[in-house]
C-alpha cells in the first residue's frame, strides 16, 4: 500500500515537472519606438533573445504617433484581450512633441489623468504595470534639446506617478542622459542612441533591452 | 360594486392627475461659454424662464478650458451623478483654440472617438443626447477668421456624428453665421453675438437659448 | 549735305531696328511652390514656352519652406542682384502652415510689415512688382480645410496691400477657389489643381502659368 | 604776443574743462520687461539711481511682446532717431514663448539673422552693442521649464553671436539660474526673480540693474 501511494506522488510529481509553467506574458504598450521595437534588432527581439522563451512571452503593442489617450483609446483591443500579466508603458514623445508638430500635445494635467486612467484598468485587469520616462526627442547633454523642458517635465510627471502608485519604473530619460554624458562628448543631437534624435539606433535598442530586462527578471 | 370600483377608479385618477409629473431633467454639458449661461442673463437662465418649471431641471455643467476628453474625463461626477433625462453637450471651441494658444488642440480623430465615447456613456445611462456645433471664434462672415477653416471642419464632424448616430443636432455655427450674414454689414469680429469673438453678449445669449428652447420642447 | 545726313539717319534707324530689344526681366519670388516651378512642366517652365523668348526673359527665385521675412533676408543676393525688371511675389502658405507645424508663423500684422518692406526696397531698384495671393492648403471648397481661416485672412491682406500700393495682384487663392467650385464635386482636399493639399499639378502649373502670362503680357 | 596766445590757450583749455562731459547714452531695445524696466523700481529705474548722472543718459526702449524681428522693424524709429552711444538688447522670451502661445514664435536660424541684422545697422550707426540671455520663463531649477530647453538654445546661440562677434554678453540666464541654485530651494516656478515666471520682482530687478551696471562701468 505504501509503495503504490509512494508510487502514485511520485508519478503526480513527474507530471508536474513535465508541465510546462504559463510564461509570463508582456505586453509592450508604447508608440512608434515601440512599434518599431519588434523588428530585427529592436529592443522587443533583443529582449526575446535575451530572456527564456519558457518563462517569458513578449507581445508588441505600439503604434506610430500614439500619445497617452491614444493608448487609453484602444487599450482594450491592443492589451486587454490578450490577458497580459505585465504591460509596460512607454509613451510620453508624441504628447510633448505634438504640441508643436501639429498643436495637438497632451496638457500636463490631462496627462496624468490618462495615464492614472489606463494604469487603473491594468491594475482591475490584474496585470501588474511597469512604467517608463520617455527617453529623448534628440541627444545634446546640455538642456538645449528644443523639447528637455517639457520632457523632463512630463518624465517627472511619470516618477511621480509612479513612486505614488508603488510601480517600477524604467527611467529611460535618465539612462539616456546619463549614456550621452560619457558618450556624446561633442554634443550630438542624434546618432549615439537615436538615428534621427528619437527612434534607436542599435546602441539605444540594446540599452533599453537591458534596462527593461533589469526590471522584467525581478517581477 | 360597480359604483363603488367606480368611484375608486375615479380616486385614483384624481390622485394622478393631482400627483406632479417629474420635471425632465437637463444637464448642459460644456466649456466656459456653458459655464457662463447659468449666470443672470446666461442662456441657461434664460432657459429657465422660457420653459416651465415643473416640465423642465436646468442644470449647467460647464467648466472653462474644456476639450471633448475634459468632458470625458469628469463625465462621471459632473454628469451621470445627477441622473440626467437629457444631456446637452457643447464644445468644440477649445479644442481648436488650443491648437494655437497652448498647443494642446484635439486631433480631429481623436475629437470624434473621445465625442462618440461620451455618447456612449451617456445612452448607456439612459440619457437623451442632444449635440450641438461650436458657434464661433471671431464673428467675422467671409471666413477669414483664423480658426474658421478648422471650426468648419469640427462643425462638419458633429453634424455627421448626429447623422450617424439618429440625434438631435444644435447647429449654432450655422445660426451663427445666418444671423452675422444679416447684422454683421462690417464684417466685425466680435460685438453682434459675442463680446471677444467667443463668449455670448446679451443677443447671443438669446439667440443660443430661443436655439436650445425649440430642441427641448420636442423631446 | 542734306543727303549724306539723311543716309546717316537712315542707316541708324536700320542699326535701331537690328539691335533686339533687351527682354523684361522677371524673377518669380517665392517657396517651395516657386521652386519646383522651374522643373519641365513647372509653371515657370511653361511660361517660357508660352511666352516670346526674345520679350520675357524668366528667372525662378524660390526656396522651400520660406515665409515673408525669408524672402526679406535674402532678396539682396537672390533679387536686386540680378537687377530684375520685374518681380512677382508669391509667399504665404508657409507664414500660415508653420503656425501649427512649428509654431513659427507669421503674426498677420508683421506678415504686412515686412511685405511692405520687400516692396520697398524691389520699388527703391525700379523692379515693377506683382504679388499673388497664397493658393492654397487643401483643395475643399467648403472652408473645413484647417488654414482656410488664416489663408482667406492673409489673402485679404495682400490684395488690401495691392490696392494701396496700386499693384498688380494675381489672385490665385480666388482663381483655385473658383476652378474647384467647378471641378472638385467631391470636396477632395487634393489632386484637382494640387498634388499633396500645396504643390500644383500639371493642372495647378498650367492654371498659373495662364494667371501669370496674363498680367505679364500688359506690363 | 607769445604771452597774449598763451593766455588764449589756458583760457580754451579752462572752458574745456568746465564743459561737462556729454553723458553716455544708453539704450535698453526689448520687450515688455524691459517697458517695465522704466517703472519705478525697474530694473533701468535703479540703473539711473546707481549711475553717476551726468555719465550716463539712459532710455527705455521696451515694448511688449516683441521678438527679433520687431526689435529689427522699429529700430529706426526707436533707437537710430535716438543716436545712441550703448545699445542693449534684450530680447529672446517672446520669440520662444510664442511659438506656444500664438504659432509665431521665431525660427532658431532666422533668430540669429535678424539678430545679427539689428547688430550691424547700430554698429554702422556707431553704436556699441551689449547683448543678453533670455533670463527665463519659469524658475525652476531642474530644467522641467516647459520652455527650457529652447531657452537654453536661443541663450546658446546670442552667447555664440556675442563671442563671434566680440559683444560684451550680460549673461542673464546663467545669472537667473545660479541665483535660483541658492534661493529657490522648493523649485517654484515664480517668485524668486519674477512675479509671474517671466516679469522681474524686486529682487529680479535689483539683479538685473546690477549685472548691466557691471558692464556699463567697464564701457
Amino acid at each position: 500500500m505504501k509503495t503504490a501511494l509512494y508510487c502514485l506522488l511520485l508519478s503526480m510529481a513527474g507530471l508536474l515537472a513535465l508541465t510546462p509553467a504559463k510564461p509570463t506574458r508582456v505586453v509592450f504598450f508604447g508608440d512608434s519606438i515601440t512599434q518599431a521595437g519588434v523588428n530585427p534588432g529592436g529592443y522587443i527581439d533583443r529582449l526575446r533573445k535575451a530572456l527564456p522563451a519558457d518563462q517569458f512571452e513578449l507581445i508588441g503593442a505600439g503604434i506610430g504617433g500614439n500619445k497617452i489617450y491614444d493608448l487609453y483609446l484602444r487599450m482594450e483591443d491592443d492589451v486587454l484581450a490578450r490577458q497580459p500579466d505585465v504591460v509596460i508603458i512607454w509613451v510620453g514623445v508624441n504628447d510633448v512633441w505634438h504640441k508643436s508638430s501639429f498643436g495637438t500635445g497632451t496638457d500636463p494635467d490631462k496627462f496624468v489623468k490618462f495615464y492614472e486612467a489606463v494604469i487603473k484598468k491594468l491594475r482591475a485587469a490584474n496585470a501588474r504595470v511597469v512604467l517608463c520616462t520617455p527617453a529623448a526627442i534628440g541627444e545634446k547633454t546640455d538642456f538645449t534639446n528644443p523639447q528637455d523642458g517639457d520632457l523632463n517635465q512630463y518624465s517627472q510627471l511619470i516618477r511621480d506617478l509612479a513612486k505614488r502608485q508603488n510601480l517600477p519604473l524604467v527611467d529611460l530619460r535618465q539612462t539616456f542622459l546619463a549614456h550621452n554624458l560619457k558618450n556624446n562628448p561633442d554634443n550630438k543631437d542624434r546618432g549615439i542612441l537615436t538615428t534621427d534624435r528619437v527612434h534607436l539606433n542599435e546602441t539605444g535598442n540594446q540599452l533599453v533591452a537591458d534596462e527593461m530586462a533589469k526590471v522584467l527578471k525581478e517581477m
